[in-house]
């Protein structure tokens, strides 16, 4: 419990102009602070003697003049969102209104809460744990229907809850071998080496599960990366703007693993994928062009699916020439998708002949007769791209890893429990077999958030929207 | 009572993404649509046998998904916003989960509701009047503390007891009159003609006070507009720019009189301000540029602030001229401000010349030196148009007309009380006496709403935001 930390408050609901507004109060002077300011409809009424799970209407007062007509909902201790005094007030949605209202409560002893902080409380009284806390996150800001069900089952506390049952039994585990080392003059053994060995296996078998499960949670939170390949002018920044327009997607920009990357996120039937534009393709010798072509292989080799866009207007020889370049460079689990573009501005039979010939060379590698600028054959492309998408199903049922902390977390688990496991059958002595098993714990530990540091808190919390 | 109308439905807290959102329901079916899709956590809780004013907290579920944790506010009817039941769900503020739980709502019998519907329900169910209804608008839009005083009065009813009370005044007076017609063979006199020459004197002195109010309501609404003059590249578009960096300010482009002007409104120590940048002046023959100027002039004379720039390294001749020309054509009631531009670029004497010159010229008129590219004296620039702006205040009270819908139906009020008066003096007969009467009470109804058509309303809110 934090119960000497200031009350604090925030807009929680979207920035802008909107019907209306929610503001949020939380700590011990939630209740009195809303007193101060807020005079019910029903006079003589007092909010601090009013049950938990109700709703006031009244009018928000600042020196006498009348701010909002507002409801006011109260939620007590420990039965709230942070554990603490909560107080929603609903106002109208003025922007104006709304920042009244926050320099209100502000001035009368509220302090403006930091991004997350809300949650950051929750999961410090005990509310849920840490890997819930980061659910909450991920839920905000999931866009896509695969995203927001791998967030709402961690923040449901799936993925703690097969946590908590490792970690439990690898206490039971260490505790036995501990009392062994009480006993260590008289050569007892609490802790059979068999059962133990059985019980690593299954442990590492669930943590290897979670591990692989990693892959499909990062392609579900970032998007399955899906790379736009082809020669300078050949109509690539075209095609995303046109699948930008096309889909009814939410589409924002994430900064990719290189710094001048900046990638559109585009949510095709339920499915996000993260179009990368690479530089133009060409043969140099210019050394700082050379680099930009290295750089464009780099992340053709990070994608899942590559999209080569050919001109229909190149003779078939070249066209086959190009495509293999980087078709060869391809490794088996990546999926091709060749576009034959600016068929519009091309004569049937030379595309047919190009169709052919590629078709020809590249056999299964779908070929779309294509026109970028008029959406010809848009449908197709979409189809094929799911198509290319299909994404195996991981063996761990339900629970998918999403986050790059708790993927290195698991990974440092699965590296003690490997030591732990040869410890095992190296017939290691009690004491260096605890200490393992103890870093594994602690590994664990660290997703759940039993193990914490203000470090880490502090970079978890920050990247979360104020007012949650 | 709208008894058959659909439950409707939308999301009601700003477009984005938040902490949380918020999505209503409103009707008669409010709770058993809800309850189709609400999971509550205390098992065997029925939301239909809540009590009103109470928050549950539970899971949105399709088809065994589940969407997303939402906290639930019931209210009954009649003791809601809309006189109806009334269901709040407050969820997880990402667009994916607000459009599932919408589209879920959907499903399940809601209709998504129009522009302002909730609000038009609540007109319609007598929570309030024409006039409160859209001051609701008005109060959601307002971004200056003027302009929300003036809606937050008008919705809480200020205008409307105002015109209650001279609506029933005149029913009084009308009715006697009626009530003569009724006697018509008798000559009886009911209505004291004298005291109904007071009334109508005392009714007509409201009437025009509210109308006078309409100036400063626009302003107070709508900005105080200020014109920026002068001739081409003297820094019009960059003092604009400085003034909209500088300003902490809600800017919102707003259409003009004229298709063609777009123009910023600023937020300046709590007032606002329409500033008009417009076309630059120069002597010319060319028609078309003719009509530019002509536009221009046009604007200067709509403004009640005028900043006229000039360029510091003209020649004092020059400068004096131009301004003449701007200030010669002002009325007693607008006020300028005239800017020595550019003095990062003039030598200091012969920007102390101008200045000198200026101020010989131009009487009690504020000339400052000024760099709108460096922001030097910008201070001084906003004390000034504060200064120029301070409107008198209306003796009518605290009741300030906003709205055009309002100032139309009373100047129409006041043209029919203009005859009534006439008629009393000119001993017409009562029979259209009573037929004026009727058409001021007309005239007034339509502002609270007792007289009004769908297409009246169609037009009120639309304007409207969706989920008010």
């Amino acid at each position: 419990m934090i119960s000497n930390e200031p009350t604090i408050t925030a807009i929680s609901t979207p920035m802008g102009v909107g019907a209306i507004a929610v503001l949020r109060l939380s700590g011990k002077e939630a209740l009195s602070i809303c007193e101060k300011v807020f005079r019910p409809y029903d006079k003589g009424k007092r909010l601090s003697e009013q049950p938990a799970n109700t709703i006031h209407h009244g009018v928000i007062v600042s020196d006498n003049n009348v701010i909002d007509d507002v409801l006011v909902s109260i939620f007590r201790a420990p039965h709230s969102y942070t554990g603490e005094d909560v107080v929603e007030i609903s106002c109208h949605g003025s922007i104006l209104i709304q920042q009244q209202i926050l320099e209100l409560l502000v001035r009368n002893g509220a302090t403006l809460a930091k991004p997350g902080e809300f949650t950051l409380r929750a999961f410090l009284n005990g509310k849920m744990d840490l890997s819930q806390a980061e659910a909450v996150a991920d839920l905000i800001a999931s866009s896509s229907e695969a995203a927001r069900r791998v967030a709402m089952e961690q923040m449901r506390g799936g993925f703690s809850d097969k946590l908590k049952l490792l970690r439990e039994q690898l206490l039971h585990f260490v505790s036995l071998i501990e009392l062994e080392l009480d006993f260590g003059e008289e050569d007892v053994e609490f802790a059979n080496r068999d059962d133990l060995v059985k019980l690593v296996d299954s442990i590492m078998t669930h943590v290897d599960q979670l591990i692989e499960s990693f892959a499909l949670g990062n392609v579900i939170k970032n998007g399955i990366p899906v790379a736009i390949v082809g020669k300078t002018n050949v109509g690539k920044s075209t095609l995303l703007n046109r699948l930008l327009n096309e889909e009814r997607a939410i589409v924002s920009e994430i900064e990719g693993t290189t710094r001048d990357t900046i990638e559109d996120v585009i949510n095709i039937k339920g499915t996000l994928y993260r179009f990368i534009d690479t530089a133009g393709l060409r043969h140099t010798t210019d050394t700082i062009e050379s680099l930009g072509i290295e750089r464009t292989y780099k992340k053709i080799s990070l994608a899942q699916i590559v999209i080569v866009i050919i001109d229909s207007r190149n003779s078939p020889e070249a066209v086959v020439e190009e495509t293999s370049g980087i078709i060869n460079r391809l490794a088996d689990n990546q999926r091709a998708i060749i576009l034959i573009n600016k068929v519009d501005l091309t004569d049937a039979e030379q595309v047919e002949t190009v169709k052919q010939r590629l078709s020809e060379n590249f056999k299964g590698i779908p070929a779309i007769e294509f026109s970028a600028k008029h959406g010809l054959n848009m449908e197709l492309l979409t189809h094929e791209i799911i198509n290319a998408s299909i994404v195996k199903e991981t063996e761990g049922g339900d629970v998918i890893i999403t986050n790059t902390r708790h993927y290195e977390s698991l990974l440092k688990a699965q590296e003690n429990l490997t030591r732990v496991k040869l410890g095992l059958l190296d017939n290691l002595s009690g004491d260096f077999l605890a200490m393992d098993i103890r870093q594994v714990i602690h590994y664990i530990g660290e997703i759940t958030g039993e193990i914490t540091t203000d470090e880490v808190l502090g970079s978890i919390f920050s990247k979360f929207c104020i007012g949650k």
